[in-house]
């Protein structure tokens, strides 16, 4: 063995998890408690809903779009890396052009909280004024690919931002990420409420930083001037801009403005109801654009160059204040921030989920709400998913960007379009003036979502391209299939009522001892007819078993077979067929008792065939028999 | 997305993998039968055992020991790099004294041989001369362990020739020995007999190679000197030179000798009978003796030294034949022959295994013959833990070779110790020799045991030397536990007959449909008294329950029960305590009926809640309970 390594060490390592799996498997129970916590009752529920305040709800749902402001514009930039010094001025256009975006989107969404002052998602709002079944799947659809999106690419971001500020870290990032993952998991399973003020804070403090450093930048530029040495030219069209790349930049740049549609999905839990939602939506587009333009502006003064190794935002708070206490500062508070937008995601996917599981377009399971009154299965499906998009993109968030966002863009535009038809439905004061607003937002939103489709197409775009129609046609194939289980379970209480049945059950005996004994005893007290079934692997053992049974009395009739095979399944299972085709009259049911050896100590399981468990598999999936299992429970 | 690497396609291979491990779970029968092939029936067992002449049994049983010459010298100069130029000519001390040990190994076993014609391995020999449990154990466990072991270095040597000769596949041994294993055990799932004459041919060939290069190093030492320019001094003692290195090189280079026993414990299947067996001893002997000593001195003459890439049987080959066609056949043949060793481990470690398992120390599941007849359980476990060993140590011989052939050794010792005690309770002609001769044979082998834990114990022995008590003390402590079951269950079939049981039956409704009405029906046909019971997660689900109930013309009594915290098991569980403590009598047993849905599409499983199997995992574990589920297969 080398001396110097440590790989001798997985072997324990995993001997280890495999003990702990083994473990947690034969004591659920008690880890999950342990790990999960408590289980809380149902009607917790409705008292743990407290309402907040219009500026406490205001960071409480701005964390995923603000926090944006961390990568949005070096998304922008990356694209322009190619085109050298020249190309940098650009960064101002294009955020200006993201800005307008947002004020378009947010002007949008404000008509969607006077529509649906009860909350209402791109889902339930397209659900509401389509009539054909794949217009709210698709809303769904995308939004819930760019949950899993936002997931991944906050993460990430947030861990190269410390990798940024401690290079050590470097090279580790995907294991981080997974890890952070894992963790804001942990903590959504044991129950965090999206409307915990707790969460205020953290984003308060990043806007604070954000609005510190945008101020510290002018001081900045009033003591050095507006253009420093390291300012590159304005104006001049850098060799090969095309508008291709142009509209790439700007799309990637987009990535700023997801989570526009936090605040309308959660109307609800304003004090102040849809008036509050309407001032947070004001003050949340006029931080988010001042931050976005005064960041644009400065790292276009500053001359800043994207550097895989060191983020942008963390290059120009170098700049201003060094690597000291205020540098960490920025830098830790960036990381809460994007951990806590990937964690209200936590609360936007299990939602649409379980929303699209009650309508049937989605496994059940994911409407089940766990110990802690959260979906904790939809929890669980999206931490997977955005495991596997970290996995597989290295946690790089730039291989990220160009999937993200254009789902997004295409909830907003069927959102829109639903709320123009309810506006034309419904009527009422101004509907013209609202419906053109929105009819407005549908087509800017529509035009960037083709946008995005096209420029970014062929570097991971057209990843989403497959996948959102590919979820809508599942989704419609498990409703139809849940349709087909309701039509076939449906009975008429006045006519279909319960009716006697003709059973014949058969015992199957390994030998004569206290399991058979305790096995016939319970088969012979239930049912009339028992068989006892022994199927022997010789001539002798099956002569023997028949001798025995003489002596024991013949307690029921004993049918003996060989099996040749030494398979149980293979006899067992032509039996069956035999007694399903029996002349003097074909049993309604055919019950088989099994006998089911439970051990003390875990590991002891190992010491007993496990024959019966793949018995009833098999019996239950293949054939239409009824299986017993009498359970004995060994002593030692 | 990068262009440039594939990482990308991790994702879909794994989607691929779990796909098909879903599948073949689905379809378990048909994917089995595809790779283990048709089942065969137990009478064919006898049919397949045909006799071999004794020169056709010996190439198929001395794959294991013959194959050694290929790394066994080399083992031995490892331990000597570090001394230099003027070690080398210890390889030929150190490879006479191996031969010496091996002409004892053998006559002993010849002695074997006598004592037990119907093949005895060193566990039937200890079982039958020892009282002591723990002897035959430690001979078991020591076996078993170098069984691994043989697999795990055979494999690891023959891939690290292949590499010799394919530089490209150096970097990827550890993969490439783990495919090889995978092989070898789907080889030896579809069953291969041990018997069969196929595996005759390669053996022959390698040997005939083996046999060849040493005569064509005669004839170069004949035209070029047998002291060429290369030749290294003779007789210096090397600066550094310990007793304590010299004997590690020593018993590195005994890994030569393990696979003596394998004929031994074949004797039946020599058409000549136990002298069959002595003639391919003494031939095995003679041939191995010739190989090894041949071998060790060309390599002297040559000065070839150890080099990781380079194993010295490629380089000596290289030496004689260049790169041409002889070389590759000789590096093919060794391949073959290494992974035959391998191969027939497959027979002796299930065997051993079974043994065990028939008297009850290790988990029966062991003594069943697979669908081919091959102890199929057994092979996979020494599958897995071979696996194990070649990915810990990354699939290095020299790695491995510490651990290796202190098992054998004590196996061996122990099997002599046996026979001694036989000799002495038998007598019969010449008996004081025999035991002589073995009792000479246990001191040496024992002498070479202490040697090999000494000389290695900090370079891997220690682990062998904690692994073999510790299987001892499971296997004691799994006795233990079958006898406990035993006395458990025994009966008197006089006294002990089948009775009359109170049965109360609780059937677990959902709501009133198709499903529920077969369950009801099932139960009311098969037990007297028959309770519904139906657990709601709030009070109008309830309500409206117990109105349908009332409007289905109340079949039998129904139960309704509020789950605050939306769990099935914990009101159930609370519900059966309630009724196993009930005062007007406790019923004998407490049976619960459970629907099953049955899908006919394998992912429409997905689509419905698996609570039935985790109600019944739960409550065979912790609760007295008959559980008996009602199958109701889907038509869509």
């Amino acid at each position: 063995m080398r001396g110097h390594d440590w790989s001798w060490l997985h072997p324990v390592i995993i001997c280890v998890i495999i003990a702990a799996v083994a473990y947690a498997m034969f004591n659920f129970g008690s880890v999950k408690r342990l790990v999960v916590g408590k289980p809380m009752r149902t009607r917790d529920l409705r008292e743990s809903r407290n309402l907040l305040v219009w500026w406490m709800a205001l960071p409480v749902l701005s964390a995923d779009l603000y926090s944006s402001v961390a990568y949005g514009p070096e998304a922008g930039m990356t694209e322009l890396t190619g085109l050298g010094e020249n190309a940098k001025w650009l960064i101002l256009p294009i955020t200006a052009m993201t800005v307008l975006l947002l004020i378009i989107l947010i002007t949008s969404y404000i008509m969607g909280v006077i529509a649906y002052p009860n909350g209402g998602g791109a889902y339930a709002i397209s659900k509401d004024n389509f009539q054909r079944a794949w217009v709210p799947l698709l809303a769904a659809s995308a939004l819930m690919v760019d949950y899993v999106l936002t997931v991944a690419v906050s993460v990430a971001s947030g861990i190269q931002n410390l990798a940024s500020s401690y290079p050590v870290l470097q090279g580790h990032e995907t294991s981080l990420s997974l890890l952070c993952v894992l963790i804001i998991l942990l903590v959504n399973l044991r129950g965090i409420s999206e409307s915990s003020k707790v969460f205020a804070y953290p984003t308060y403090v990043f806007m604070a930083c954000m609005l510190l450093m945008i101020g510290v930048g002018f001081w900045d530029e009033l003591r050095h001037g507006f253009v420093q040495p390291h300012t590159p030219p304005f104006g001049v069209v850098p060799q090969g801009l095309t508008l291709m790349l142009l509209l790439k930049a700007f799309s990637s740049a987009c990535s700023a403005l997801t989570g526009v549609e936090t605040i309308s999905n959660a109307v609800p839990i304003f004090r102040e109801g849809k008036n509050g939602a309407i001032k947070a939506y004001i003050a949340l587009g006029l931080v988010t654009g001042v931050t976005l333009l005064g960041f644009a502006y400065h790292l276009y003064v500053k001359g800043i160059s994207v550097n895989p190794n060191n983020t942008m935002l963390s290059q120009l708070a170098e700049g201003y204040f060094g690597h000291g206490f205020m540098y960490q500062f920025i830098m830790w508070s960036t990381l809460v921030v994007l951990i806590l937008a990937a964690n209200s995601t936590f609360t936007g996917f299990p939602q649409v989920a379980a929303l699209l599981a009650t309508d049937g377009y989605l496994p059940r399971a994911l409407r089940l709400r766990g110990d802690r009154l959260g979906y904790s299965n939809g929890m669980i499906v999206l931490a997977a998913l955005a495991s596997l998009l970290i996995e597989i993109f290295h946690a790089q968030t730039n291989n990220l960007i160009p999937l993200y966002a254009i789902g997004v863009f295409v909830a907003f535009t069927v959102a829109q379009l639903g709320l123009i038809k309810r506006w034309a439905r419904v009527k009422g004061r101004l509907w013209r003036l609202k419906a053109g607003i929105n009819a407005f937002g549908a087509f800017i939103t529509a035009l960037v979502s083709v946008i995005f489709a096209v420029t970014k197409f062929t570097s991971g775009a057209w990843i989403v391209l497959v996948v959102i129609p590919l979820m809508i046609y599942l989704a419609m194939k498990v409703h139809r299939h849940y349709q087909d289980v309701a039509d076939e379970l449906r009975i008429d209480l006045k006519v279909d009522r319960p009716q006697q049945h003709r059973i014949v059950s058969v015992v199957l005996v390994s030998g004569i001892h206290r399991v058979v004994l305790d096995t016939i005893s319970f088969a012979m007290s239930s049912t009339p007819n028992v068989l006892a079934l022994y199927i022997g692997f010789d001539d002798e053992s099956i002569e023997k078993m028949e001798e025995k049974w003489e002596a024991w009395g013949n307690p029921c009739r004993l049918v003996t077979v060989k099996s040749e095979y030494r398979s149980l399944l293979q006899p067992l299972s032509k039996f069956i067929r035999r007694l399903e085709t029996y002349e003097g009259g074909k049993p309604d049911h055919i019950q088989l008792f099994i006998a089911q050896f439970v051990p003390k100590k875990w590991w002891h399981n190992l010491l007993h065939n496990q024959t019966s468990l793949l018995i009833r598999a098999w019996m239950l999936r293949h054939k239409d028999v009824v299986v017993t299992t009498v359970p004995y429970h060994l002593k030692k």
